[in-house]
């Protein structure tokens, strides 16, 4: 293979971004080499994702492997010498400590997990500016900033305008909220995602996340960091720079264009299988004030960032075994901004914290949650 | 003054664009040196802008100038060692001439004279490259456009999407076009403009030479630059790539920022005179496609830039004169795409024309509209 394919390691492979990054090494066979897989949980497509792609190396966290391709685990992938870009779209906290890994050997990141960066950003983006590696977002918003960015001076950014759909409950009243249960949520308007990522949009929880990523990627105070709902989900965010001008990305949603970018940059490949904007439909983009009060995730993950330490770990953790308990039907939606507050509320945080006591944090967040249900 | 310090010629200066390039020159007084103003007519103007801004030269084309400045032909100041940067901010054919002697010369040229490029692209464009000057565009598609590809790889656009206002008569009935005056067609929903370009505005034969010169800036063939109505000015134009990705310029409409730029660029300067979008008050963008039979001008244009030669150049300025015509109540609104129509038909072009076969085609456009009203 010539110098120009760039080997991949795809992180969490069998999961929602995992099989859109295949999607996009598929239309690339010249350009794209997936030289690993890692899964959690899902043996049987592993398999057949390694059948089809013959990787070198292939991790499965929990379960058997019934083929013959050589088992390392996560972290060791990660950090292959083989490997020259890592794909982390692992979901919640397990995408940490590959992330680390892959920036301590010197690898490039392409990052579609949030809770790393809400987790642990000030140590991730350190520890890449040590390395000399970059963090490519593959999250859409944070693709779109990223490409707004690019030949433009960073000093020169005046603020970050993150959109949002909103989500499928936008127009909803508090006690509609209350009442809405998994199925519902589940069904989001404009994106096909993954469980997790689809509770968290109807919540506003996902975009709360998404300020905190962005003020740790892009190095933009979270107070320059705005959110402006827009239902289309076109325009999938802006940047405004010191002169008054504003650039935004847009495209229809679809997930395998950030991946491709993140694959391709500083490149663009053209890829029939992507869709095109078609403006001969085009007819309006509207926009609006995200609602705070209906939905308080937003505030949460504002005030967890604003206050630091281990709280964006507390707000991470907390959600996640909140949003659990709402998928079982256990809890109700607005249980879970509920919950979270009173995570954040219960904890000490500490400032500067290691890897060790954020994940501490995140181990008591965890527990804090099941205790008070 | 430190080397820093941009050393302007202003061509056109008491005119719209030439007047509000001083107002940037005047809020960046450590980063812009005026040093040569040029006026067509209006004396005053040019004497009391020169007595604000001490240039060492003045170009007064028709009529006597009161003050001491040291006057020099318009091509002169283009041309003049203690220039860095030459803004072409003349009306309709003047700008031709002075734009070439800047680019003999060897200087970037900010061009907001739309004719330059519509009369002559090809000669501009291949003069530029064999000077290795670069042509900044000062209109706020082109700037937009611009901005869009800063950063990107010009073989990887897919299209051009140029937007429109859609003019003051988008909604007409052509019965209603045809009793337009000229006292409701000054009167534009988004900018204010000089009299000729917003009169072109109306009739969309201002977009249809945008399409000609966005062909010439960005070596883009013209069936992939398309044209959108917008009819809030806010997104000034867009860019597809080979990915699908489209990126977006975006800001109120106010010719400051696109001249600012060009004068800025590749830096980005903060002003506060410059309006800022208010994101809290927007609350949609529409978009349509453009009326072709009820605007015949972007169709002529288009026309006129397939067939080239020196199309382009009695397309101009037949316009330019049937415009002349309609501001003085001699003929009505859908009489000037009649009349560009009637001379791009009578007129015989020629193939890669000289610089004085474009100039003759443009004298014999000028003349036949006189001669068939």
């Amino acid at each position: 293979m010539g110098n120009n394919v760039k080997r991949l390691a795809i992180l969490g492979s069998t999961g929602s971004i995992g099989r859109q990054t295949l999607d996009v090494a598929r239309a690339f066979p010249d350009r794209l080499e997936v030289v690993a897989l890692a899964a959690g949980n899902n043996a049987a497509l592993l398999a057949e994702q390694a059948s089809e792609f013959n990787p070198k190396f292939v991790s499965l966290t929990n379960g058997d492997f019934p083929s013959g391709v050589a088992r390392l685990s996560i972290d060791e992938i990660a950090a292959h010498p083989d490997v020259d870009l890592v794909v982390v779209a692992t979901a919640g906290k397990a995408g940490l400590s590959p992330t680390l890994a892959a920036i301590r050997a010197g690898k490039n990141v392409a990052l579609a997990n949030k809770e790393v960066l809400v987790m642990a950003g000030q140590i991730v983006m350190a520890k890449a500016t040590k390395h000399g590696v970059e963090i490519y977002p593959v999250d859409s918003e944070h693709s779109a900033i990223w490409q707004c960015l690019v030949g433009e001076d960073r000093k020169s950014i005046r603020q970050i305008i993150l959109t949002a759909s909103g989500g499928p409950f936008r127009s909803l009243s508090p006690e509609e909220l209350s009442k809405v249960i998994a199925s519902d949520a589940l069904k989001h308007p404009t994106w096909q995602m993954g469980r997790k990522v689809t509770i968290d949009s109807a919540t506003l929880m996902n975009k709360g996340m998404e300020v905190i990523e962005a003020h740790w990627l892009f190095d933009v105070p979270v107070d320059r960091i705005k959110v402006l709902i827009h239902p289309e989900s076109v325009i999938h965010s802006m940047v405004e720079y010191d002169d008054g001008s504003v650039k935004a990305q847009l495209g229809y949603p679809d997930m395998r264009l950030p991946i491709q970018y993140a694959l391709s940059y500083p490149k663009r490949w053209y890829n029939e299988a992507l869709p095109c904007i078609d403006f001969d439909q085009l007819k309006s983009f509207n926009f609006d004030r995200p609602d705070m009060a209906n939905f308080p995730c937003l505030r949460l993950s504002i005030e967890a960032i604003e206050k630091g330490g281990t709280y964006p770990a507390v707000l991470s953790a907390a959600d996640e075994v909140a949003v659990g308990l709402f998928l079982d039907g256990k809890i109700g939606l607005m249980d879970i901004p509920r919950l979270v507050e009173k995570a954040l509320g219960a904890h000490r945080s500490m400032d500067n914290p290691t890897l060790e006591q954020i994940l501490a944090a995140d181990g008591w967040a965890r527990e804090y949650i099941v205790s008070v249900v």
